[in-house]
């Protein structure tokens, strides 16, 4: 039988891929998914599509109030940033407070509770917003926090935090992909998209896709409006 | 201005007891309480009622699925354990994964977004169930997560977790409270009520209780069924 693992499927490239390197690897996976207010709160179709795709029979979508975050990405007075110079040192507005943290706290709740000896999740420190809680530092932390805090981590059955594309650039990400055969149309990266789900193309996340697909040498399926 | 704090109340003698600590120190708190099937449900009353008692203006309920937890605590199909030996050193039944994990996540997005330095939990490690994520080097490592995986403590204003009853004995905390004035008639302690609210009496928690009052030396208030 195999290896039970949890998944944290968002609906962008970078959730996509990892699924597919994890099923590569033998792993059963389970997913979760988050509505959080997000203005993006489309990308759920597109996560829900690719646990499809992937043939994932059990997926979890957890509603998180959004009123207890303060962001961009979820206040609509806030405008998210647009052509933004990406490599700035600072860490930007759509910066959502402890996400990352609450979503693998989550998967790990999830996780020990049906038998999963693992969380895979999609996280990138390579091409990225600068996001704290996507640091390699940030993930050992957190398995740290992980194995003092749980009766799996106690019984000295860790459950391991896998981070498979952590090192990769968003070029190398797609290639992995497109060798395991992930469909990227159905995916979706922009924070700011149309009612109808086009791409505005000058947020951070549409412009490191964007940036990605040109060096993969791939044509990129999404939709822009721009 | 007074500083602000974030802190989980339960309902129960012990977060009740840390709210008292936490104004008594000067903080103006903010609360979260957490409905997530468990068979105590009832403990959110006592968490609304406290949250009054302390003048606490802004508090959150948030609703997690109880689905993806597997425990005697939320699963109805599995009896919270009765007249157990309490100082065995096996984690019971009652555990529930990553709870004090998931509910400090929450914790930690909510203080970073309304701007609070602290966030309180009323864990103890002296009269309790054994649970894993209530000892202090889950609590140390928790805040060495957090410090890594936020904004607040990538800039080096750590949010603290405050944990002030970690090191007392139950009947400690109730003498504590009783000195800062606490209504413990307000606290609600039992795993297993009745659907009126009376109290099992056989539970770990109610026994955990009934033996801190008599230590205290104070009459408990709680109405039970045995």
């Amino acid at each position: 039988m195999s290896e039970k693992a949890v998944i944290l499927l968002s609906g962008g490239i970078d959730s996509a891929t990892t699924a597919a390197v994890a099923i590569s690897r033998g792993f059963e996976l389970s997913a979760l998914m988050f509505q959080y207010g997000q203005k993006h709160g489309i990308e759920i179709q597109s996560a829900t599509r690719l646990a499809r795709f992937f043939g994932i029979g059990y997926y979890v979508v957890i509603e998180i109030p959004s009123g207890i975050f303060s962001s961009a990405l979820t206040d609509e007075h806030r405008a998210v940033p647009k052509n933004r110079g990406i490599n700035d040192h600072e860490i930007p507005d759509t910066y959502v407070p402890a996400r990352n943290i609450l979503f693998l706290s989550y998967a790990l709740a999830f996780a020990e509770s049906i038998g999963a000896s693992r969380i895979f999740i999609g996280a990138t420190a390579v091409d990225y917003s600068g996001y704290p809680d996507c640091r390699p530092e940030f993930f050992q932390a957190f398995q740290e926090m992980a194995n003092r805090g749980t009766k799996a981590g106690v019984s000295g059955d860790n459950i391991i935090i896998e981070t498979p594309l952590i090192n990769m650039s968003k070029a190398e990400i797609i290639r992995t992909g497109i060798d395991l055969g992930v469909d990227y149309s159905l995916t979706h990266s922009c924070y700011d998209p149309d009612a109808d789900g086009a791409a505005c193309g000058l947020c951070d996340s549409c412009r490191i896709r964007k940036m990605g697909f040109q060096e993969a040498g791939t044509p990129d399926p999404t939709r822009y409006r721009i």
